[in-house]
């Protein structure tokens, strides 16, 4: 009997207690034992099933030895912060799906963990029951990775789906999102691509091996976005899709980025809809590799925290790969990467000519939409600073 | 430093070679030490990079207690058999891309492997360089596995591609992708659904916990595919594609397939095309999770089978979920899911609507192509038997 604790007793926290349950049968197969949840750390005691598991101590947990494995589903640093330290020096694995701490204080508490020769994951921090990180580390280990990026939030892909679908104003389908539970009454984390930006950040320190600053990443998100691009990207055969991306650069050097951009609708990420996720990671050996489902959601989320408190208890936690160093240097600004580059001015053909020579006109439709040549987005904003820019977005190919 | 040995210098043998070279770096900074070939198997000496490293007797490789894994590519069961149980009984790992082999004796394998307390991993086997079984058997972990599909073939893929693409007849895009070097001289294992059946029978394995033989599994290629049913499926929004397919069913029970299937052109999986695969995962918790990349290649297989080879050498090897019970009870007959069922007869929707009711009319241009309602295979052909059937195929939904 493999005993466990669950810190926090909200949407995984409880679907993390419903998997050991409901799942029994199949864990203790792979385990070779059952799995039990014995204590919940809770703030306000509730009453429902787990009523006799919840204390609102977490030093019972601390200092109780039967106890392996941690799993932290409070969310936010401060709390979730102090807990995980503590119990990782207590000599227990923590598993998390808490993107906020990994991002910001990821390095440390791995660095702690392997002081105590203990695990901490958090496979469900990133694309919810997608397995990412992971396959990323472990089954790419030998590649060197080039390039992350994926639609990494639910919410925005959502909203983005009925703009596309019904037309819908950005107001309006965030409306629909709240009303359905798929947005937050407060959105800001999601919309203006808080949530995708700590995921990118933890792909990209995993990906490239060392610490990403998220307060250095540049994080558009997707509420100014005006349905009329949606549409004119959509006849031009576009899908606009929020992105995170991480590129490794020269050296040590990488960067890294939220924002909208347009996809061509026949690369397999345009059709990734409704609240799903997807993940693309590019190697110089296996090429582009795309993990795609459900990126959020109770039983998801849940079902890949267990599946790290199985891999804590059976795998050695001396592995290498899950890490990175905490070194910040070598990170660039986003606005060096050369792609191709929508635009929506008011203004004429020749006023878009004359700033960027040859372009691809999508509409000309009272404004003027259009497509440049690849340049830099610095090269981009330079460019444009005499036009009446009313909307622009990188193409990503 | 740690010495590996390479069995057979085909594709996938000198892409080993390759990756390891290449990305040195990052596999040292990985494994903590670097990683060196030692030696390569081969039945004749030929010049090349690797020459002063070739061998023709295995005994030189099994006696040597400085290689520590063996990366098995020669394909095919008997020497490759052979090659791994002497390499496994000498207490070294093997890791390989042969899934004739793994769905073959991989459960016998894998037991001389655990008693012998060493790892035998088969990551490459499967989707080649894209991470499946690893994320399937550990992210994975906590579900129960309820089905599993894909698209398993590339060269079948691009075949069926070029028919939707261009309207080339199977014969006309099968010598297009030999030209290509997509398809070999004798290309029966791919076009007639022996490689994918291969494959859905490691997948089964793994995700179900019970040995299928593969000579139960019915499997269909394209080779008989009409240009026709792909055209009248195209226009009624489907795609048409080889999958295999392995299903759960109560108890013990499963299932498994090949057979080409119309799927609805919104699905993510309509959209793999060329040579790409992709492999969908349904669990209880997590839902459908979709892998997809290159299934085949020289550098992106073998970079999968170098990830095995650090896996090996990181993690304990006493993991319960790689593996699978002997048993073979349980296996039903696929004919007995439900789906939709294609049909196109020599004949008038008064037949069709007098074998099977209520149906979907999608031709009536000399001949009828129509959808029946769910029914199974067994059902299907049952009621079919007055009718001249030219062509029926699963629908999945």
């Amino acid at each position: 009997m493999i005993q466990i604790a669950i810190l926090g007793l909200g949407t995984v926290g409880t679907g993390v207690a419903r998997v050991v349950a409901e799942n029994a049968k199949q864990i203790e197969r792979k385990l070779g034992e059952p799995l039990q949840v014995k204590a919940v750390l809770v703030r306000h005691f509730k009453d429902g099933p787990y009523r006799q598991l919840m204390t609102d101590d977490f030093k019972k947990i601390e200092e109780d030895d039967a106890i392996r494995v941690v799993v932290e589903t409070i969310g936010g640093v401060e709390a979730a912060y102090e807990y995980t330290k503590r119990a990782l020096a207590a000599g227990k694995h923590v598993v998390t799906a808490n993107k906020q701490l990994v991002a910001e204080k990821g390095c440390e508490l791995l660095a702690l963990a392997r002081r105590k020769n203990v695990s901490y994951l958090f496979e469900a921090s990133v694309g919810g029951g997608i397995p990412v990180l992971h396959p990323l580390t472990q089954c790419m280990a030998a590649n060197r990775i080039d390039e992350v990026y994926g639609i990494l939030n639910g919410t925005t892909n959502y909203i983005l789906t009925r703009m596309v679908r019904t037309g819908a104003f950005f107001s309006d389908a965030l409306r629909e999102a709240q009303a359905k539970g798929y947005a937050e009454a407060d959105p800001t984390a999601d919309v203006e691509g808080i949530d995708a930006g700590r995921k990118i950040c933890i792909l990209a320190d995993l990906a490239f091996g060392r610490q990403l600053n998220p307060e250095k990443v540049p994080m558009e998100g997707i509420s100014k976005l005006s349905l009329r691009d949606v549409k004119i990207a959509q006849r031009a055969g576009y899908r606009v899709k929020l992105l995170g991306r991480a590129v490794r650069l020269p050296g040590v050097g990488r960067t890294a980025y939220v924002a909208p951009h347009l996809i061509p609708e026949e690369s397999p990420i345009a059709n990734v809809e409704d609240v799903f996720n997807a993940i693309v990671v590019r190697g110089n050996a296996t090429g582009e590799v795309m993990f795609y489902g459900r990126g959020a959601g109770e039983l998801p989320t849940a079902s890949a925290c267990v599946a790290d408190v199985m891999e804590c208890l059976q795998s050695s936690p001396k592995r290498e790969e899950i890490g990175w160093l905490a070194e910040e240097e070598g990170f660039e600004d986003p606005a060096e990467l050369l792609t191709r580059h929508y635009f929506r001015i008011e203004g004429s053909l020749t006023d878009a000519a004359m700033a960027f020579g040859q372009v691809e006109v999508l509409s000309e439709d009272g404004e003027t939409a259009f497509l440049t040549e690849p340049l830099s987005g610095a090269d981009a904003a330079k460019q444009s600073r005499f036009l009446n820019v009313l909307a622009c977005m990188r193409v990503l190919e």
